[in-house]
């Protein structure tokens, strides 16, 4: 039996899931909200404290996404400094770092090619779907971002490899079910029934939206509010009606529903709208069903259905598919690990 | 000679200008980036020392529109705030303050009526242009956001009172010079000569883009950057990179031009679509003259050409059309007075 502790490092959050090979056991899954870029020399106390939690492991795999964060000057010093907080939080064990081409590497490898194993958590995710289902296409909503990802005859089917390349494919949309700013969305909402301008200012985000809507939970609020108020749905509300410079009394219950649901179906359909754009290169290739995954599976739903897919969430255990590549690192170490021995 | 000072107390900057009727001197104009919604309590000290370096004044004109600052739970609470600080700053001065009606009142009557007094300075503005041009449109780009005006047969004959009516009659744009994000602009950008999806956070503003193009300087980056990193071009391009996930030494110089034009040609098209919505009810009587003004007057000039009108600078003396509401408070009290006495 090996324990291991598979990590998906972001910008946002930081996710790890603890594997125990050998056993059918469901994962294990922790989630922090973690504003890397206001304080990135906390990153090796928070490793250090969510895996505390799992108790003694064998061996830990690694993704990352937290290189993009703004307090580093360039990709290459971010993921440096991730592998630097994974070696200063842990000592004693040798992480596997995960790269786009789908071979783990030592940190120090890792070092020397930042390109290959930054942003490399989709490719952990859509290689563990491909292990079980050789035709899909993996839509993973996150709190930040969604990943669309092709699986086709077993394989990985991705065209673009570096994030700049994904977001012209279509295989990353930079929107997820928290953080996206309303005004990234839609430039205009509906007011009493009218068009009405939307203010370009980080008034509102998806979070409200979607608390607005009871589609989540205070709870399930993890980033910050963009004006340091609560959570409450009032609270939310009144973001909301700032987008068009308004107060919530004055836009009503109503008024306020119209705005939060303008808003989730715009988004929805520009995930639809890079569905169909990842899909259409396939041509007779083209899955049919969608692997739904994410703390957004529900917005990837729609999303797929719109696009005409048939979607389904991702089984591996529980609520592992909320933080899928986290759970896929440490099952393909513990596969690549298997086949090894 | 009656000296008064012209307020415009924004929430990301205040505006003073000194205005000396009875002499034909052109109006002094002081500006200062103020972020509000961090420190309201400084308020009151930033408008005391704005004033101290006009001298002594007989009479204070006021209109604002930072009651919008998201650290304000309502208008109302924000129009009182910057009410209760003008007081504090000048116990011995009985400011006048402008509404959307076109009347100066009292700060206690102001209190009364705060609906009236917020977001009133376009009305300034306006009213001013109508003094001696009968026909026009007034396009003013600030920092932050735009103001669209019609003056017809010598009267203001804007539709919206409110911010929220404004932003659905196309009179209001949230978008300006320099605090806009990019992310509220476009969402895709050119990247070597395909569409490319960017990404949905404050990773770059307007004043990147504008800097980046040589059609501002440093000194102009008034407002904080993003990324809290510094105002150089190289700077503002690595931003502008960020934009699609990439590195500016992976994009280029070329690469980075291509998306700031493209940003920049994006926001003059959206302006350009509300002024065609403001003149379009207008019909026969729609004027045929733009008069452009503030920090973002070269971008106005482009929106007005573009939708077709000649575009003309507001005559009010020196630099003076930067802060154009803080000028036309001042002489619009001037000119009140005058008929008064």
């Amino acid at each position: 039996v090996t324990r291991i502790i598979g990590w998906d490092v972001g910008g946002a959050n930081v996710k790890a899931a603890l594997v125990t090979s050998g056993h059918d056991v469901e994962p294990l899954v922790l989630e922090r909200p973690f504003a890397l870029w206001r304080e990135p020399q906390h990153l090796s106390a928070v490793l250090e404290e969510m895996a505390a939690a799992f108790g003694p492991v064998e061996a830990m795999a690694v993704t990352m996404t937290a290189e993009l964060a703004d307090c580093f000057a360039s990709k290459r010093e971010g993921v440096v400094f991730v592998l630097d907080a994974l070696a200063a939080a842990f000592p004693h064990v040798h992480p596997f770092v995960y790269g786009v081409d789908g071979q783990f590497r030592s940190v120090e490898a890792a070092k020397r090619e930042t390109d290959r194993v930054a942003a490399a958590n989709w490719m952990a995710s859509a290689t563990l779907v491909a292990q079980t289902i050789p035709d899909a296409l993996l839509v993973d909503v996150g709190s930040t971002t969604t990943d669309i990802i092709p699986v086709v005859a077993g394989r990985v089917a991705a065209l673009g490899r570096t994030d700049t390349e994904r977001l012209r494919t279509g295989e990353l949309v930079y929107t997820g079910l928290l953080r996206t700013p309303v005004c990234a969305i839609v430039r205009a909402v509906p007011v009493r029934e009218r068009r009405c301008r939307t203010a370009a200012e980080l008034f509102a985000i998806t979070a409200d939206v979607y608390l607005w809507l009871g589609r989540i939970a205070e709870r399930d609020y993890t980033c910050d509010t963009p004006d340091g108020r609560g959570r409450t749905r009032a609270e939310a509300g009144a973001r909301l009606a700032r987008m068009v410079c308004a107060d919530a009394e004055w836009l009503g219950e109503d008024g306020i529903t119209a705005i939060a649901s303008y808003v989730a179906d715009a988004q929805a359909r520009h995930i639809a709208a890079a569905i169909r754009q990842v899909v259409q290169r396939l041509g007779k290739t083209a899955p049919r069903l969608a692997i739904v995954a994410g703390h957004g599976a529900a917005v990837a739903e729609t999303a797929a259905t719109e696009a005409g897919f048939a979607p389904r969430t991702m089984e591996i255990g529980g609520t592992a598919a909320r933080a899928a590549p986290a759970v896929a690192v440490a099952c393909l170490l513990a596969l690549s690990q298997g086949k090894s021995a």
